[in-house]
């Protein structure tokens, strides 16, 4: 049976607590890359085959199930009521190891930057008799981590510093903690994992000795020291962010994107280039956004839950929201945001604007302070304008309002009526204009400052 | 007598000019983490325990002085008339040389990064019988600096390059500069130093000479040499900054916030972040910034002065000048600019907007394109907005004005009178609109552009 | 005679498709520090002293032919019509090769970042009776390149890796590609380069073999392996952009600029900054951008073909666009754009404004929310503001149209008329206000929001 046709039950231990890193939120669902650690970790195990997920919390960690529900619909969750180590914590699963999975997968929700190919070389030992397989990493550095002790192709001992040898203590390659168990021993090997050590907990690393005890085949895998960083304290939290981009620029590029300061881009672990996107320097991508072939997003430009086409610029200085979807050749320029709306084909909103909840028609031109008030203090209401449509500078498009095609909008109006197709709307004062009276009025200003 | 209970004066060097800096500005009012070097020399010699301050300053460098006087109220200022070396420097500060204080320490105002517990560290043999402790670092590459040559516990001389042996140019240790004195013996072994060298300057190195003929002890301590970084160029400067900001940024996680990117921060010397602050990339804090528990800072946001509640969302985007005080809950969204102002509880001030020497009540809810028109070319007005006040978009409040609480302000109008609470103002024009008209507008326009 | 009176043919190999950057642009087009690699490469032969310039393009490629013709006037195009290999690719120019003069130089168009003192370096020996000069590079890892076997001062031969022998593997100096002709050999050593290779190519390389068998002298110069980069993956097109911004920003400091975080300003290869001038964190210079002693560039500013004159204030968040021209003193604020615009001495645009085809007075002062509507959907017309003016909020200035000097607008008018000098302009409707009617208002809306 070759390992992909294997079943797997991936079990994912999130009760760690995480008091270093000050935070009322768990540490599992801090974010990187837009979503949680723990999001990142089932989303691997389910690309690396995992059949079931079984994610264990810690008591009373509503927000962390929840979390697991959102991201991994059909993950079951189980509670480990009290904190007796990692053996203990798998086996808070119980339900689901009596299953009768081909293998077994534990692996750690806070420790997001394991890759599918990891997971998949670490079961495939599994499906050649190897009842236990643990992931190893090469440290730069040892100490204090538990040494994966070999002989031949087999694993031996997992070695705690102080219980090492010098000639134990020279092994570089250490415990990453991940570990894959082969289904028709898991429960049993478990369960006779012992607490007999100083902090009377169960450890799953002693999952080791019982196999080779019981005579089973147990087997490393290395993996590289920067996939197996884990997430105890806000520096490493930002270690791992790092480490994400990193990967994410490099794909981006190697798809063909241009970024012409990859280290200022962030993107979101979702984010799609087309082929020939430019990137300047400093931009933010938030989740759920796609940018088309040949779009170029300007320095300063900030992201989110948007759909930029093909040929679109967009920026600098220009926010994208959600529910944003700018068609082929749109142009969306400084201090402009978008929020659920469409903007046609050619449309231009180039300076200063807010357009929110509306479509703007293709060819249409909406001019500088263009604003749609979507907002009356209670509800949200629409706007549309239609094809070929001018809105002269500092409009105020009051919703609901429809603004006919090719229709024309003067400069400074507060349109709250709708506009027929072709019309021509105007909603402002005629200028009055007093000769030599700025003079006389500026005098007055200063003597009025004087008096203060 | 223990090192802390011992009086101490710290002697400020401020009187290089920094012409590789090529700058009218002297080098130690250049800038780091929002305040000048001098700041940061004289704010650590506070910390470190200097009782008197005695800042040793250039002919004709008031700006120095009056840089002095305003961080460090109480210092003296001395004047080096002449550029005769460090020693001839210190000795300008006679006058408080001859006090009495059980310690003298000797700083550089240009070598900001010397930390206090450095400081406190290098005065400790004092207390213990060295008459002259100097500071060393050890130096990655030493060519060129003075080598600090130890007999046991001793410091025996420090060797300049050019007269280093083979085997006293293999020492790393190298001479900061930075040096402690007994009170009892500082000015006799500063006087005693003479300027025969090429130069025909004394230099304050030579006090290890001449405490070692006298019999005194004299003793050694080191620093990181990234801490003993002196600004010369503007190189320097940019990596005295970087350095400053690895500091700040570390601290801050240290504390507990989040900051995605950290290297994406940049934090003004005395930022304060609550717990669970988030921070995301790009954002810019000048001097004088609180953020309260929970606030999320968006990406490419700059505040300067300002105080953000509990939970309050800036940005992205915006901007926060001095004497902004935001509420628990208030949102400060994109293209949005705050100075001199307070916003209440929940109020929001989300897109395109100026607030300036105003207050909002809470839940007001002011629209996009929302001015406050505070000056009107002579004087400063305020602006006063109610709790629950809703201003439509593209309004200008022009101030002095009130906007009594519960009141509504139409679309695009211009409020010149007081609004009483529950008022609705209203000051636009009514709509116009000519159906077809657009389209013989257009054609006119196009003919006109034909004809230029 | 002495190198530099020499006559200097130079040919830019400028042939190859990139098809690794997965681009619809050829490879020389993409651009680093605001310029297409191919006029770095020809900016910096000009600097070296060419006094013809040969560019070779591949068939069909219109668009490098105009490249060159843009950024090299006078530089001859040739078409590669087969890829026969970088000889074959040199002797597309064989009617510049015909021309006798003294130099030939083959550099590449896709390697940027060589410096004008390396190709003059690599020159110099023709003029001492070398016939051929090769450019070699220290390669960290040298495996793959070819090996650069010198005797004495001689280069006697290029060696492949796969024929190279161990001790040959040893040698670090590696073959960059770039060489040096003696024009008076040029176009005979060039035709006897053959083709008895398996991918039966002609390889500039294969000169060296023909040289040394003909007795001719041969030898080779080194470059920094940074120097050397060539551009075949976004990947190395983003390290060549940050090679080029160290250089520009290390200048700029040398220069006497304070970046704050020099790691974060991204210059334009012609960038120019004065004396004393501070760049804030995050500031991005298209082309074209001369920066006058003590200006500020605040955080956050994007500047493109902008003049920034003595002791400006830019930013933060202020976009310069091509045509800008801000006089002594003035200040351009946040949520800010100009373009095509002069702004006079000590005039103020401080915030959200738009500022487009006009012109600005000294000390005229232009409020929040200014905005020139300088487009009608058709032209583009000017607005003037002439010295002293005071524009209220949120105004719009509908061009063409002229406010003379010392004039006020008031807050909120469009203004469609001219204004005379001292003349006050007023285009708003007057405030109503109806006590008591906001709270009927909003339950109304309320209402309605139930009823959706």
């Amino acid at each position: 049976m070759s390992a992909s046709a294997r079943s797997c039950l991936t079990v994912v231990l999130a009760a760690g607590e995480g008091t270093r890193m000050r935070s009322t939120t768990p540490k599992v669902l801090h974010q990187a890359a837009g979503r949680s650690l723990l999001a990142h970790v089932l989303a691997t195990a389910r690309a690396a085959g995992a059949d079931a997920l079984a994610v264990v919390v810690g008591p009373d960690r509503e927000d962390v199930a929840a979390e697991a529900a959102k991201v991994a619909p059909g993950a079951s969750v189980f509670v480990q009521e009290q904190r007796r180590g990692t053996a203990h914590a798998v086996l808070a699963a119980r339900e689901a190891l009596r299953q009768g999975f081909d293998d077994v997968l534990v692996v750690y929700g806070d420790t997001p930057l394991v890759r599918t190919e990891t997971l998949e070389r670490l079961r495939a030992p599994l499906a050649h008799g190897a009842s236990v397989v643990v992931l190893g990493f090469e440290a730069e550095d040892p100490t204090g981590y538990g040494r994966l002790i070999s002989r031949g192709e087999s694993l031996v001992a997992i070695r705690e510093e102080k219980d090492a040898s010098d000639e134990e203590r020279a092994i570089k390659l250490s415990n990453a903690g991940i570990i894959a168990i082969s289904g028709a021993h898991a429960l049993d090997l478990l369960d006779r994992i012992g607490d007999d050590n100083a902090k009377r907990e169960f450890y799953l690393t002693d999952i080791v000795e019982v196999a080779v005890m019981s005579g089973l085949a147990v087997a490393a895998e290395a993996a590289p020291e920067a996939e197996v960083q884990g997430v105890n304290t806000r520096a490493q939290l930002a270690a791992v962010e790092a480490a994400f981009q990193r990967r994410l620029r490099a794909a981006a590029m190697d798809e063909g994107a241009t970024l012409i300061a990859p280290e200022t881009v962030f993107f979101s672990h979702d984010t799609v280039l087309g082929p020939d996107v430019t990137v300047e320097p400093n931009v933010v991508f938030g989740p759920g956004v796609v940018v088309a072939e040949g779009a170029v997003i300007h320095a300063f430009s900030h992201l989110d839950g948007a759909y930029v086409g093909p040929g679109v610029s967009v920026g600098p200085f220009a926010r994208l929201r959600p529910g944003t979807q700018l068609a082929a050749g749109a142009r969306v320029g400084n201090f402009v945001e978008i929020k659920n709306a469409e903007v046609g084909e050619g449309a231009k909103v180039n300076h200063l604007a807010y357009v929110g909840d509306a479509s703007v028609g293709p060819r249409a031109n909406l001019g500088a302070g263009t604003i749609t008030c979507n907002y009356d203090g209670f509800a949200k209401h629409r706007t549309t304008i239609g094809a070929g449509v001018f809105i002269g500078t500092n409009s105020s498009l009051v919703a609901p309002v429809t603004i006919g095609e090719g229709a024309y909008v003067g400069t400074g109006s507060v349109v709250t009526d709708d506009v027929p197709a072709d019309g021509l709307a105007i909603a402002r004062a005629r200028q009055v204009t007093k000769p030599g009276r700025a003079a006389r009025l500026k005098a007055a200003l200063k003597a009025a400052k004087a008096r203060d």
